[in-house]
């Protein structure tokens, strides 16, 4: 059910299947929407920053934006705050969101021997899933999704991007989400789902970063900070791009952050895999319909970036950066209706789940299963107040 | 199966299961074995702590002590490490070990009005789950468990213990350590599972703080530091004391380490409950047999205490601290063979170990029990290659 793509490479396979033009250009971090809020008087997004800093907490009349929503959203991420800011205030690089971490310990001075790279790579896996990857692939670094340039929140500058040349492969790292707390978005209260993705998702990155380090190897944490993620995941086999701009995971839908490291330890890269989400998106309208931001395109991949935050020379559904964060702003907190109302986004521990997905690759199937999807409405807001009440 | 103790306070209880006299004293943590390693010559264990940074690896012959082993098991610290000693440089202080976490955000300035502790208790928990709790439990703060003193590792410094006295109740978080990964101690390989569980138990205390104070109460966050985590854990419902020391869970067995929060937080305090472990304990020897340092007692609970670094008047079964460390330094890394062989040490995922658990209350299925557990060597080491190669 899941194919593996055998016949090209990950690099042609993903300039075919977005259609890579010779005006592709490499992305320049000062045009990331978050960055864009601090020189771009375009995005203003002042109050939804603050509204991290529970001093700053407003109580709102909507349900889900309440004392107990922020505190928990805020505190889960506390850790991600206290990692990536901790220089911040002296050099102005947000770890994870600016730039990659920085580690602790300076690792080993001699290089463990690897006879056998498949061996490796089986060892790197096993450990990324013990430091909490619901699952992991290679791929080898492809220039194109490197930043061009950093961008530098306290100073406005915006240097080369200083990832070293040599290390070859990049290890992706899949942090599965709580599946019902994304059942609330959008509130105060689902962004602790977001927050919580990060920090699993930065403990990971920067403790396998540690054991290759540790192995002797160089090795560079990342979060949000220094390439896409996303076509990058693609290449290391580890899902497919939706109509909603994200990653679909066959283990967990798009329910998922993303964080990675970059390496030089000898690994085998994975190749790209296909179950049948490029057809299913065409067809589902679901995310385009519900985004109360119509930032998700509901017609076919297009060519033209709606904005600066998106890249050109490129074919691919794209989301309108600047409709869709001006929606979190205005909410003082993130939205991922999208994630919630997919198709994909569902609770893959239950057997029944991954059959539909098996069999979605019929269109028949698909139809039955859409109509579902519609019709009982799986992919309705859970309430703050029933979240609460769970278990 | 689980009885809840609802005739006696959980205070009047641990009294009476420890037996408790008046020359009971409360712990100086100078006294603390990791703490001797500092002043007190009968402890000597630089090299054990030197193995922590990779550089000073040396390979050894024994299995499960090679390079990837040590790579591994010290990544596996590395938050808690990064988190942990932050300040250590220049007060000496090391959050987690000697001294409670400080909390990265200043919380509210205005308190959430608890109408319903009940309500409140249940949001704790729930949100203790989410930040990576396996279980979770209440009880007020009992004196007797806190220490008098903290210990300076850097100074040498023994000042009075600082928790605010205000803060009357604790919240006891377990978390579950890897089964499979605990199943090889002890080895460098199997320190991971002890690492993974202290990094999982500071991101959860830590976070869970940080929502208490968000809430506009106050919190501290605690690993190893201010306060004895087992009475502490059987106080507020969580488990039962072993022959090895150490808390058995019914969700978990003893696989598990434990943190704390602090706060003044209106909570509803649990309630302690038993489950056949002290039957159990007192037929089974296991863990005491297994131990190669013999430092587990074979017989009755003792009032003795083995060393400074155990409590005096109080009656249990009380492991030599001494004896116990100095196998660890004699290995570089931590041994938790009492972990392993205990027959409580099962894969709870599975139902038959519920039934198995829950059938325990009888004589004659405990001793079948026991006697399948030594037959069938459950508890027998799974060597580091079998664990590498797994998935």
């Amino acid at each position: 059910m899941i194919r593996k793509i055998r016949h090209e490479s990950p690099g042609e396979y993903l300039s075919g299947l977005f259609n890579i033009t010779p005006e592709f250009k490499r992305f320049n971090a000062r045009n990331d929407i978050f960055n864009r809020a601090v020189w771009d008087d375009r995005v203003n997004a002042k109050d939804f920053f603050r509204s991290y800093d529970i001093a700053n907490y407003k109580p709102k009349a909507s349900k889900g934006f309440d004392h107990w929503d922020y505190a928990f959203r805020n505190a889960s991420w506390h850790l991600t705050d206290q990692i990536g800011e901790r220089h911040a205030r002296e050099d102005g690089k947000v770890e994870g969101f600016t730039n990659y971490y920085t580690l602790n310990a300076p690792g080993s001075p001699t290089k463990v021997v690897i006879d056998d790279p498949v061996e490796a790579t089986h060892r790197i896996k096993l450990a990324a899933r013990m430091f909490g990857a619901g699952n992991c692939g290679i791929c080898e670094v492809d220039d194109r999704w490197l930043y061009t340039h950093t961008f530098n929140r306290k100073t406005g500058g915006n240097p080369e991007m200083d990832l070293p040349k040599h290390l070859k492969y990049a290890i992706l790292l899949i942090i599965p989400m709580d599946h019902r707390l994304s059942k609330t978005y959008p509130t105060a209260l689902s962004g602790a789902s977001t927050g919580l993705g990060y920090t699993t998702g930065l403990s990971c990155a920067v403790s396998l970063a540690q054991f290759i380090t540790n192995l002797g190897f160089e090795a560079v944490a990342s979060m949000n900070d220094t390439a896409l993620n996303i076509p990058m995941a693609i290449a290391a086999g580890l899902g497919e791009y939706g109509r909603h701009g994200l990653l679909i995971t066959p283990q967990f839908g798009p329910n998922i952050r993303i964080t990675k490291v970059f390496t030089d330890l000898p690994l085998v890269a994975d190749q790209p895999i296909e179950f049948g989400v490029k057809t299913f998106c065409e067809e589902c309208q679901l995310c385009a319909s519900a985004c109360p931001a119509r930032a998700i395109p509901s017609g076919k991949p297009q060519a033209e970036p709606p904005s600066i935050s998106s890249l050109s020379g490129i074919t691919k559904y794209t989301v309108d950066a600047d409709k869709c964060f001006k929606f979190w702003v205005g909410m003082n907190s993130d939205c991922a209706i999208c994630i919630r109302v997919c198709p994909y986004n569902k609770d893959f521990s239950k057997w029944w789940h991954h059959l539909a997905l098996s069999w979605s690759r019929w269109r028949w199937v698909r139809r039955i299963l859409l109509f579902m999807e519609k019709k009982l409405q799986f992919g309705a807001k859970l309430s703050s107040a029933s979240w609460w009440a769970g278990h």
